[in-house]
């Protein structure tokens, strides 16, 4: 894409209420409109970097035989009710409004009951488990307070699975691939080394449950790591069943504040008890089915990605969710033979099947490379004067330091591809 | 995809409160789930439909030039009341909910106004002009009533896409681009020959409008058309102005039932000016960005598809957005050779890059074709007894008659590509 066509441009400031570094660092590059606190537009830059996060995750879900569906915004009063979850005392997230046509809605901010409700006409049997489906769906949640950017929103998105058993064995087997699979997705996207599976609380259905926890500063949590032994622990269950559980000492242990990124949870039987989810066995009898959920904070992770990637005028984006590939930059200036050379480098770079931001614009290259610098796209190509006096491009590496000067025909070997 | 591994079944009956063929076709062969009237979940096979539906109107705007990106549900009470549309006297379908922190906020049935005042940001010169932006975007509309199943939701999918040119020439070629690729999206879809652009009402800012009007039996829209001269007039506006700019008679018209499936909308330069959208031109002068906005209804286009290509208990999906390519049918029975055999043709057709649904399941022939029909994928390839004994496999293009025996080795070229 011209840099030149694309409508966002780069600002000096962002705007003065926002206080997180990841939506003043997006806001800026132009990959985030803030429409109010806590809810954020995704413009051109931000929309690619959020479908290629969706992508990976849409992958490992696939790779494990999960199914893709999406939920609805609007929610069933009487279906909340069932389990106890509508009043505002109960859950005090709800966003709730009036129907024309008479009663009250609730906007989702979460799709346990109304998957577990559906999953009634469709599970019947043991033969028909186990069955595991996700989404990629917009969460509403009326928090009190939003300061935390795109890392915590009232609008936000989040991929969710649920899983449908009919034992715990079965159960099992869906949970600890997932658990796999949740790895693989942060490995991917540049925070494996960082996150760790955390024991956490469990709610009203298991005593634990597992959180993914990046360890950022910007993040709500504060957790206990051992980065040897790739273990951690949220501070609210930091007590010595849960050292014992895990075989670390406290003294093991490192305090880090953590943004949890994915959590994993066991209902047991109880959540489909609740909802009216049975399904017959083999005698015939009739039983709640074992379920599972299992959620990742899809707009969250690029939060944490600008938290951890960024700085307050620059930012490196993994590889494998950049919006664009390479960065072209052209300092062209009025030199039309070296615009054509540029041009020509940009259709090179598309017939390889690179994704390609071309800065064509006719400004200064310290504020092109100012604008590259915020934008974050990690590898970049410079056609200059000097350059083209070499019969080479200049090829950055922006994670792995300096320029190089690349002959035009190593050109696309040197380029790294997601 | 093995049809065992599927969620989802086929349902003898649909919903008793369900009216609309659409919904009652959709849901019995497992596309949709309905939440509550209005309001769908769209399960594994309605969902591929939906993005491939979504997959075309992308490629029709991206050709364009337009820029893709994803604006918010939540909305600002005051942005709205600067153009006096938050009032309920003065639009009837809001959903409008409080904040736990103070206030109200909406909830989106439309983006004109975000969009707009978001641009201010980005649109301040004449060098910026023009720019088109679109979306797919869950719109909430509080209707009073909602009997039309998808085609007329509470919650409904829609793309809109929004220019913004420094005048009424380049407005026009955006607009006059804009008839054309709707054309060819609805073309693509196969409605073509039964869509027409529509001599609407205007609204407030212009005394014409263009919708983009199918005929369909279940529309809630009525018109006068010309097959002949591909020419529509809306009820609404029929009178002698609008024939004689049309230059028929209405003798030549026919009166059918239709539904919108797509609307163009010439703001001229009021919108930005109640929004306060402006751009400086070549003398300094700061002057309202002239704005158009274009809609389709994503799922609602599903909808109508469904209408015109189904009946009660059966269904014929255009190639184009088919949920599978190919649905292959395996009457092995408990014969295992038969079953490797079946096996080894869903293999090549996947090898061959064709989306399959292989219904492996045990059953007898008569209900896999009954829920092959109900499905509607429009070809369908049939492994048995009497195919395997022929070298044969069965091909059947359901839309164009009967079944034929076709050697396996020509059986790749055979299938029509999407």
């Amino acid at each position: 894409m011209r840099q030149s066509h694309l409508f966002t441009k780069t600002q000096k400031t962002a705007p003065k209420d926002e206080v997180a570094k990841n939506a003043q660092l997006l806001i800026r590059a132009g990959f985030v409109h803030k429409e109010m606190a806590g809810v954020y537009a995704y413009l051109p830059l931000g929309i690619r970097v959020l479908e290629r996060i969706k992508a990976i995750v849409r992958e490992e879900m696939d790779a494990l035989g999960c199914q893709e569906l999406i939920m609805t915004s609007l929610q069933r009063k009487e279906l909340w009710e069932r389990t106890d979850r509508w009043d505002d005392e109960k859950v005090d997230v709800w966003f709730k409004s009036g129907l024309k046509a008479g009663g009250e809605v609730g906007l989702a901010w979460s799709h346990e009951e109304p998957i577990g409700d559906m999953m009634r006409a469709y599970l019947s049997s043991y033969k028909d488990l186990p069955k595991t489906v996700y989404q990629f769906q917009t969460k509403l949640r009326n928090e009190l307070r939003a300061k935390s950017g795109i890392m915590r929103g009232r609008e936000f998105v989040m991929k969710d699975a649920y899983s449908f058993a009919a034992g715990e064995e079965d159960h099992s087997r869906i949970y600890d691939a997932m658990k796999v699979a949740y790895m693989n997705v942060f490995t991917r996207l540049g925070l494996g080394d960082d996150t760790f599976i955390t024991f956490a609380s469990g709610g009203a259905f298991t005593q634990f449950s597992h959180e993914f926890q990046t360890i950022c500063d910007a993040g709500e949590d504060v957790c206990y790591v051992s980065r040897k032994k790739k273990i951690a622990v949220n501070q609210e269950v930091l007590n010595d069943e849960a050292l014992s559980a895990l075989g670390v000492s406290r003294d093991e242990l490192e305090e880090v504040k953590t943004a949890e990124v994915g959590n994993i949870f066991n209902f047991g039987r109880q959540k489909a008890e609740d909802i009216g989810l049975m399904y017959k066995d083999e005698t015939g009898a009739s039983i709640p089915v074992w379920m599972g959920s299992y959620g990742i904070g899809i707009t969250r992770l690029m939060g944490v990605l600008a938290e951890k990637f960024g700085t307050e005028a620059s930012m490196i984006w993994p590889k494998s969710v950049t919006p664009f590939d390479v960065h072209l930059v052209s300092l062209a200036g009025g030199n039309s033979d070296l615009a054509a050379e540029a041009d020509r480098v940009y259709e090179l770079l598309m017939e390889n099947g690179f994704s390609v931001l071309y800065d064509d614009r006719d400004l200064r290259a310290g504020e092109k490379f100012a604008d590259a610098d915020l934008i974050g796209i990690p590898q970049r190509i410079v056609v200059s004067e000097k350059t083209v006096a070499a019969g080479s491009v200049e090829y950055v590496d922006r994670g792995n330091g300096g320029a190089q000067l690349v002959p035009e025909s190593q050109l696309i070997e040197r380029i790294a591809r997601p």
